[in-house]
Order: C-alpha cells, then structure tokens, then sequence
C-alpha cells in the first residue's frame, strides 16, 4: 500500500534545477528567433529563474554558464540569488565558441588550445568555489567530423589528462558530472559519445566523478532508465540534464515526447531512494525553448518532471516485486502502468497548496503579469542568447 | 562486357551542380567558424562555383538560394556566370529565416504569414527565369514542435494550397523540385518529413513536379536506392542533394561516411540510363563546410560522386542479371561488390586528361594559388553565411 | 466542452478485432517457449477470441491466417466463430514459409514460383468470400539480403502484376489492404518496406486497395500519426495492425511501451471521425505473447487501445482549435496532453457496465477459470504456432 | 611510406575463427529454409570449417556451441578437428533454448533456474578445458519484454553472482569474454545491452574477462570503432563476432553492408598493432546464412575481414599523423579513405599463393567439388540447425 502522505512529503523536498541560458534565446543553426522580455544579462535569467521557483517551490537553484553569464564579480551573483530566493547551482564551462575550438577544446591536436581549454576549466572551478556551487559540469562539443581527421586515442588521452588536471584544482567539495553525447556539433566522433565512455574516465579519476545523463543525448532506441539503474549501481549517476527528443537532440520540454519513459526513469530512482537531495543525483533541465515563451515553458517542465515523479512514487514497489519473484509478466507489468496511468495533478496541487502555493503553477504565472513587466521593460541592450 | 570507353563517355557527360552556399560560412546551433578567404557576395560565390568547375568538368552550374544572393540584377549574376563559364542552376527559395516564420511559412495558421511565404516562392519563379533556371527548388523547414501545436491535417492543406499557386505561375520550362526532410529545424512534425509526402503533393501538382531526395534526410536505416528507384519507376525522381551523414542532417562531404551506399545509389541511377543531362535527374551537391576549407572540399565531393558513378558503371549488368534470375545470391552479389571493390581513380586520371584537365584536381587547385589569393583578397566586407 | 456521454458511446461503437495468430504459440529465431492451454487448431483459436471479446465486448471478429487456419470447410469455420457471438475478420494469406519462398514470393526471380503464390493469394480471395470477409490483407516477406542480390524494379513490377491479378479477382466487396515492414525476415530490401511503396501500389490498382498500417514497422523516429493523417487525407488508410515495439519489430502488446505515441495516432482518427466502424478503419492487433498468457494479453491490448481511444475522445478540439490558430503552442500543447494525463480507466468501467459486462475485463477474466478450463482441456495434440 | 611485404606478412599471420552454428540450418522467425549439404553432427561442422582454411589459410579454429554440439567425448571433437588441420576456437554455452528459461537464465527470478543455467556456463568451462579451447565465450538472452515485469538491479546483481562463479572455476588459462547486445530476443531490457555494461561486470571480475563486440549488436548510428578503441585502450577488448547490418542483428556476411565501417573498425585494430594473435584480440565470424551457401559464404565472409585488414595497414600511418597534427581535416580524411579506395585483391591473391594457396579461394572452392559431395553425401539424418 502506498502512503499518500510520504508520495507527497518526498516531492515537496525533490529539487529541479534550471538552467540560466533557458532564459536565454536559442535556436537551430537555421534560424534563432527572439522573443520579447527574454533577459539581457545573467542578474535577469536569475530573476527568471527565481520567478520559476516562486510558482513551483521545488527549483530552488540555477546552473550558469560561462561566459555567457560571465561578470566581474560572482560573490555579487550569488547574492543576487540568494536575495531572490535561489542559489546557483552547477557551473558550465564553455569550451566549443571560442574560434580557437574548431578542432575541439581539449582534445584539440595543438596543445596551446588544450591549454587554453584547460585554464578556462580551471577558472571555472574557481567560480564554483566563489559561488558555492556543488558542482562542476562538463560537456564538450569535441570530437571530429571525418574518419582518419584524427587520432580517436590520442583524443582520449588528452582529454584525459584535462581532466584529471581539473580534478585535482577541485577540492574537496565540487562533484565533476561528466556528459556525453552521441553526435551534434561533432558529426563522426564524440570524444565522449557515451556513458560507457564517461564512466571509463570517472574511475580514472576519483570518487567525486559522476555521470551526468542528458535525456536527449543517446542513440535512438537506448534504453535509459537501463542505464541509469547500471550507473546508479556502481555509484556514478550525477545527475540529469532534463529533456525530450523525438529524433536528436531536439531539446525540447521534458516529458513532452514520451512522458512513459520519464515515468520509467523516475521509477528508477524513486528505487533507489534518490529523489530528494540525499540521494546525491542533481535533476536539472537543459532544455532549448526555440519557438515557446521560456519562463512558462520552465515552469510547465518542472511540473512534468513532478508528474513523472509522483506516478513513479505511486508504484506499489512490494506488490510489485511479489508480482517480479512470481514470474507473474502481464501482473508485474500492470502494476507498473498503472501507476503511470494515474492522473497525478490532484495530488500535485494539494502539495503546492500545502507548501503555500498555487495549485496551478502556470495560471498564477499568467495572473501574476510577469510576462508582461518583462516584455515591458525589458527593452534595449541585446538579450541573452547561445551566443552571448 | 564491360566497354571502358563508354564507360568514360559517360564519366564526361555527368553534370554535378554545386550550391552558392557551400561557399559561404556555416555551422551548428552551437558555432559557425569563420573561415578566411570566403566569398562576400553571390558574385564571389559564382567565382567559386567556376573554380570548382575549372578543376573537375562536370560542375558546369551553380544553384542560388534566395535572399542570400538577393542582388539587384539577376541577369547580370547570370551572365558573370556565364562569363565565368557556368551558369546558374536550381533556384532555392528561403521561407525560414524571418521572424514571421516561427511558427512556420506556408503552413503556419496565420493567413498573412502564409501569402508573404507564397509571395516570396513567386518571386523566386521569376528569379528563374531571369536567370534560365531550369528549376525551383523547394524546402520548407514549416513543422511543430510539440504535440497538439497544430493540425497536422490543416497544415497539409495549407501547403497544398501553397504548393499549387506556385506550380500554376511556373509555366512549362521549369520543374518544381519538392524535398522532404525527417526533422530538423522542426522535432515533433515536419510538414514534408518524407518522400512519400512529397510524391503526394507531386501528383496532385502534375507532371512537371518532381521529389528531391536529399541523402542526408532519412530516419536512420532507410534504404535511399530503395526509393530512389521506387520514384525513378513511377517518373518522379527530380534529383539529388548529396552529401553524408552518420547520424542526423550532418551534411559532411558526399561518401565520406559511407561510399557504398553512394555507389548503390549510383547503381540504380545507371540502371535506369540517368547518369546524364538527358535523364533528367539533377545531381547536386548540398553540404556544409564547418571546418574544411570549402571550395577544395566541394572538388572533392564532385570527385567522390564521379568514383561511385564510375564504379556503378563498371557493374556488369549482363552478367549480374544472368546471375539474379538464377538465384544465385553469392554471385550476384559479388558481381556487384566486386564492381565497388575496384579502384577507379585511374579511369577518372583518363577521363579529366582526355577532357584536358589535370589528372588530379586536388593538387590541381592547390598548385593553383587560388585558395591563397582568396585568402589575401578578400579582406573586409561581411563573408557569406546561411543567415546573409 | 466534452459530452461524455457522447465519448462513451462512440466507445461502445469502436471494434477491434483479434488475430488467430494471437492464440498460437510465438516466439523469436532464438526459441519459441511452448504455453500451457495454446490452441491447437483454428477452432480452439476462434473460441479464444470469442473469449476476448465476451469480456471485452469490443473485439466481434478474428483475422484469420491462411494456410495456418488451413480448412476443409471455411464455412463451418465461420459458423463456429458465429455461433460464439464472432465473425471472420481479415484473410490473412501466407506467401513466406513454403521452401520455394526462400528468395520471395511474389517477387521471385523465378515466374513458376511467382505463380504459385499468387494462386494463394486468389484462394485466400475464395476464402474471404466464403467467410463473409471484409478484407483480404496483405503482407509479404520478400525482399533480398544482399545488395545486387536481385533488381529492386524487376521486383517491384512483378509485385505490381500480382497485385493486380489478385484485385481483378476480388469483386466488389472485398477491400485489399496492402502492408509494408521496413526490415525482417528481409534485411537489405524489402519489396514493400514504407508506406509510400504501399500507397504507390494502392494507387495503381483502385479505390478498394487501401494502405495497412503496423505500428511496429517502421524506421526509429517515424512520425507515424503524422502518416496516419497523411493516408486519411488521401483516402487510402485501411487500417492497423496493433503492437509496440522499442526496437525493432517487437510485437509487444499495444500500448506497452509508447501509451502517448498510441494516443496521438487515436487522435488521428478521432479528429476524422474513423473511430466506429463506418470510418472504414480497420483497428486489429497482431501481437506476439512470447513470454505472457495469451489470452489475457490480448484483453489487456484491446484495453490498452480503447484507453489511447478514451483520452483521444477527451481532446478538446473546439478548444485545441483555438489555441492552435492564435499560435499559442505552450496552451495547445498542454489542452492536448492533458487529456492524455486524464485517468480514463472510470470512464471504460462504466462503459462496461452499461454494456452489460464487467468493470474489469481482467479480474472477470481470471475469476471466470477459462485459462484453468484450457489448460486442462487442450491436452495432446499439437499446438497452434507459426509454423502450423 | 607503406612496406607491402610487412602488410603481407602480417595478413599471413591473421586469424579469422569460424563458428560451427554457421554451417548449419538458421532462418528468422518466420521461416528457416533448410539446405541441401547442411552438416548433421559437430564432426561435419568441422568438416566445413576445415574446408573454409583449406581455402583461405587463415581461419584455424572453429567455435562450438553447446549444445547444439554436444557430444559424449570432447577430446575426440578435438582430435578430430586436428586431423583436419584446425583446432576448437571459443566455447559458447548456450543457456537460451530450454524451456525453463523463458524469464532469463543467470537473471531469472527463480534461483533454481539460475542455479541450472550457472552449472551449464561451469560444464562448458571444462569442456574448454577439455578442448583446449582459449575461451568462454557468453552471451546471453536474458532480459525483459515489459516495463515493470522484472527489477533491472535485481537482475544485475544476479548477472554479477554467476559470472563471479563462472571466473572463479575458470583457473588461468581461460579468457572470459563477454559478448552484449541491444535486443532481440528480449525487447524491453537486456540484462547485456551495451559494451558500458560488459566492461561493468569484465572490471568487477579481473583481467581475464573482456568484452566480446559482435557487429550487429549496437543502436543504429553507433560508432563502433570509437568503442573498440576505448575497449583497445583499457585493455578490455576480447575480441569480435564479424557480420553485416543494414537494421537490426541481421547476421549477414561480414562487410557486405558497410565495407568503409569494416575498415574503419580494422584501422584501430592495426593502430594498435593487435591485427596477429600475439595482439590477443579474437577475430570471429558470427552470420547467418539464411538464404545462401554456407561454407562458399564463410569464405566469401574472411576473405572481406582481410581485405579489410589490407586496406587499413595501408593507410600511411606516419603521415597520416603529420596531417591529424596539422590540422589539415581534408589531407588526413583523404589519406584514410585513399586507403581504402586501394583494390587490394591483388595483394591479397600474392599473399594466398605466397601461402600455397589457390590465388582465388571461392573459385578453388567452386572447383574442388566440395559442395556436391557434401550435398550427395550428407543425406539422411536431421540437419543441424540453431536448435539441433
């Protein structure tokens, strides 16, 4: 029997980070199409993100990227943050923009870039100790396009050694999530195309390495709740980069595409215990709103991730594993779906209510005229974008 | 029998267009590198087209997408062509990089948006003929990205609509070239995401309405001479944009991910008699340079097209069909392997010698200084790239 | 506003017919794992799927599979059905697993060969006629291994001559339905692997050819609403075999593993009003219960479907309409998902009730002590399977 | 610059293992189509592969698999190979076609059945002792078919427990490798689905387990040579089952889908200089031929891994290094695929009459009169087959 009483204390204590460039404008490489209000400058996606917190309760940090939320001073925010109620949560480092990285950052042949690569991880590392970020998030565009460019193993050993580099800068306190991607900008080779691939450069390195799992970065037909329950099992799983994709790595809403596969997945981890902060595995999205409006898209994907985690929370994990030990396929499966099957928005509002907040998260967005105020005042200066 | 002299005879008649916007920078969503000495304007485009026709002998047009060679006077651009020894090819009309065309062009629910795209296909219909195109060329990036977004019913209507307008202000000497494309910029529905989609609309259009196969726009794992020889069989094959992918629409250089594919493809081109001009198949080239030098990889890619057409060529047909009606599997498909297998850079040495061209373009061209000079003369200005 | 009492008889009007097939044994190259209480002649299937339907109500007809339901007297086969409250659905014929099909069927190189399968085909015409029949379905197996094995344009025109001397044959009544798979038992052509080779198909043979539709049959990342939608509007979907599948051809109970893809094809047909039988789709299952009972897994897929169809039903379209015209794509977005998230399972049960069955077709299922009856019953003999 | 007899030699010194499986009947699902000559008993598979090194000299050993090749003395299986001129290749239990294994075998929920299949995996260990065998070679089917119908951790624990105790028998001689697979036979999880999970449980054993990559087992758009690399740079990888895809495990002959891939794979092998058996990978071939002659195929199937091998160590290693360091992207891409363009049947014709071999083994083979004494002789008795 589920307690409807535990479902709803766990997902008022899960937290969803968002990503400080969502609030930004993107697009494909055909066209980015601006947006009116969209934010101008890291202290406004703050005040976006904070905005998403403040409706939904359960984003309380969010991810920067550097440079394109670069300032002189990040002590000042932090503060800036934590004035409005959020903190920062994971730092990006941006190694694929500069023209130096045509040929990829720091597996790049020549070693002046690798350098360059390199110190730019370093200083983010800094910026984490300076923002009290928990951790260091690492995705690289580097890879190559065309069979024989280059070297697949010596790629590997200098990517390597960047990172053991920036390993040993961390300290104690910072995790190094690890992404991969299987293909996009690099369309041959990724240097880290896999969780396999990542995983192998985790043990190299020490215990605070961790797997960071895009949703939308793996071959078509990957079974990721699969993996997610192998990383969880040697200890790795980092976190999640949050997103839906029907082909590539189409950055759309998470639980837009396949909402059963994100109910799979969360179920995975409600199984282990990990879906509020103890558990160690930082939920982010990392999505890309190319045609919807960014603050209410934000806060219609950390609904769907709680709808997602709720279903997962309903599953009845002792009938279940009796149906499992009985060979019992079509039961086991129907317990399982069922869950799924569940209309979980009651619950869901009653929790909102119960923390102090709407039960309609994007109704009282649209009531509480933010939208407007930003397109309003958000006029002049160049907004924010992939770009800057 | 094969009779290596015809074999050459058809080597020399294959026409391969290039498009202008090789030539100018481009990228992914996440960095277009510039490159030096790239073309500023159409008119140092078409130099390039003439460079790379200059060097190989069967590159003899040059295909225009528009507004990015938006100029005054096309037929001054026709006739700089002309001057230059080639002339202009297929005209690529642009309804996806204004701010109106977020939610779509010629699908897109508001009628306003609509007229302004079919206004823009119109005046790409004249752009060919001032320029004696002999086609229009059309992609739409129109699509959703989320479920619901829109009617994928209405939509179709829309683009029918669309799509006749502009086949009846064609007249009889242009054909309308109609591409399909899985995804991409659009991730929950492309309007024409398919060559079936596309025949439908051919058919309802008429005769002079043909599918463009781009090779790099299938769902993974579609046989492309499959179809390939499925439209040729019911007269709707139009034409090719070639280049390669391993995974999404990479657009690396034609056979550089898979060459025998290109050589199967090839294979059923030869098998129905359209290697040349005659046939009525446009072969043309449609890649993305991100970070090779583009007009040497544009030398190379006709040259890849030219060995997997020699080596279809070099299929004894005869034989092969001898063995296919006996059933004989591992013969006929070594008969067909084996043609691949052989090495036909030396029958391609002969073919540009006996059309007095050096034997080998690629060191013809860098011997030539004309990457230098562009290099150093083409300083200032603004270099062409998908978004100018 | 939505009638539910609109929705639920639309509901009580839906049918879904079951396969014979179903009810044999099935398996994968590696093992067929043999299940207590299989059926072990077309008879015994007949009662299975009068079983279904007595629980479900929903499912009145049986597709039968010739020569696995091989007959003296078809029309005491479709007394028996009728006597059990169920009719004879689709003919199925089978043109793969005679020795001489080892390189194709229709398609043969060899025209003896060619003639024996369609001499199979016309039967299976008698067939239909005999059982009162709606539809004589197609599918074949054909297709080469290896390229240059055979001419993909020889195959297709003598597929083309056999289609037609099948339909000439067929009278007035009948509809042929023409299915296509991308890959298996064939694994470098098929010679119908898309629908677009279908639709080309249908269209040369007339109005009662009409394109069949598995949901397992396709390329990763085919949008197969969007060709549903495609089919409806050129008048040629004839109908579905039902399945799930996360890789290749599974054959997984529908809705098992994608419930949000199998809701957006309902939508499809809910949206052109072809959910009752006068819509002329033909919804049937074609399932492989390797691991699972049977029986059950079959109630349980017609539930599933009638679930996608309930929440389809629950689309506000007048509202869905709106949003999607005034470009609103986060509101469109979500009037549609959230009738996907709506629980539906209470609507079914009353639907049930008021049809004079029970709420839960499975609980009713189990407690009716039919898998013990069968169990104990079929004992000797030889089960029903693929191969018999 | 490239030393043709050092290329000789080293293709002199390769070995291509053959499987015994291949030599007898196999099919898909829908159908096994039984040939004429197909072997009856282990002692004929032996025959075959004896045949197939008599002809290319380079295919020594023959893999066995239990227990389709059971047998009373394994010492006399052995003795029998030797008289022929080849040894007994890799052990491969089978634990997949017993009926007690229809919800896994080492994973399965019941400890009896686990029990059973772990004492096979032991029995076949002394009977690679017995046959002098290098290795065990594991795959297994287990998985799941349904969301919810088994804990994807549970499973790994036991998948974990048996290998441990299949380790712990092998004593120091034996190599463990482990073979993985995305799907098929099971369509939810594979309890092996992806090289990250074999290299999981190789590391949790020691340095005797390796991971075994069988061609045809990865999600499409997999790059296979980037992981064999990483395999090849943690010291993990085992070995190879050589065959073709076009979709899914299509089993077909090696290098018939995609020869460049082939090629590439071959590249980091000989990159590695691991092309001879000192370099301790295992080179075997793993196809079936459904439709076409088995042993003239499993020549067919080495002599396309040589020309494989050929080509890639003829790629010009030092300078292709000079220009991957350079940076030059066209130079090195053109270096590699000119080495591929290379016919090397002529080498490789030196090569085999340099060994004493005929210059064209299918020919030699054709000629010697094999096929029709096999398909005289062999008459009567059952055909061996994938469940025989």
């Amino acid at each position: 029997m589920i307690d409807l009483n535990s479902v709803k204390a766990t997902l008022k204590r899960q937290q969803i980070e968002t990503p400080s460039w969502a609030y930004g404008n993107s697009g494909t490489r055909f066209k980015v199409f601006p947006q009116p209000g969209v934010a101008r400058d890291p202290f406004e996606k703050i005040e976006d993100a904070a905005t998403v917190h403040r409706f939904t309760g359960v984003a309380p940090s969010v991810a920067l990227h550097i440079p394109w939320d670069k300032t002189d001073d990040y002590s000042r925010l932090a503060k800036h943050a934590s004035e409005l109620g959020i903190k920062i949560g994971a730092i990006n480092p941006n190694v694929f923009q500069d023209v130096d990285y045509r040929l990829g950052s720091v597996c790049n042949p020549d070693p002046k870039i690798r350098r360059k690569a390199i110190d730019h991880l370093l200083e983010c590392v800094d910026i984490a100790h300076e923002t009290d970020s928990f951790a260091l998030s690492l995705w690289f565009a580097d890879g190559t396009n065309y069979p024989g460019q280059d070297s697949i193993r010596a790629r590997q050993e200098r990517l390597g050694e960047a990172l053991s580099t920036t390993y040993s800068h961390m300290g104690n306190d910072l995790t190094m999530l690890i992404e991969y991607k299987l293909y996009e900008p690099s369309f041959y080779t990724m240097d880290l195309p896999d969780w396999g691939t990542s995983l192998i450069h985790c043990m190299a390195l020490g215990e605070q390495a961790k797997v960071l799992v895009d949703t939308g970065h793996h071959a078509l037909a990957t079974n990721i709740e699969f993996l997610v329950s192998s990383l969880i099992r040697v200890q790795r799983l980092g976190g999640f980069h949050f997103n839906s994709r029907f082909y590539g790595d189409d950055d759309l809403m998470v639980g837009s595409a396949d909402p059963y596969q994100l109910f799979r997945i969360m179920f995975e981890i409600v199984d282990a215990d990990a879906v509020t902060p103890e558990g160690g595995v930082a939920f982010m999205l990392d999505q890309c709103h190319n045609i919807e409006p960014k603050v209410q898209a934000e806060i219609r994907s950390v609904m769907n991730v709680q709808e997602a985690t709720a279903k997962a929370l309903l599953v009845d994990r002792a009938e279940l594993a009796k149906a499992q030990l009985a060979g019992e396929v079509l039961e086991a499966n129907a317990i399982f779906q069922e869950a799924f099957n569940t209309d979980v928005r009651g619950i869901l509002a009653e929790v909102r209510e119960e923390m102090g907040l709407d039960r309609d998260p994007i109704a009282a967005y649209k009531a509480s005229g933010y939208q407007k105020k930003i397109e309003e005042s958000r006029i002049g200066g160049t907004q924010a974008g992939w770009g800057a």
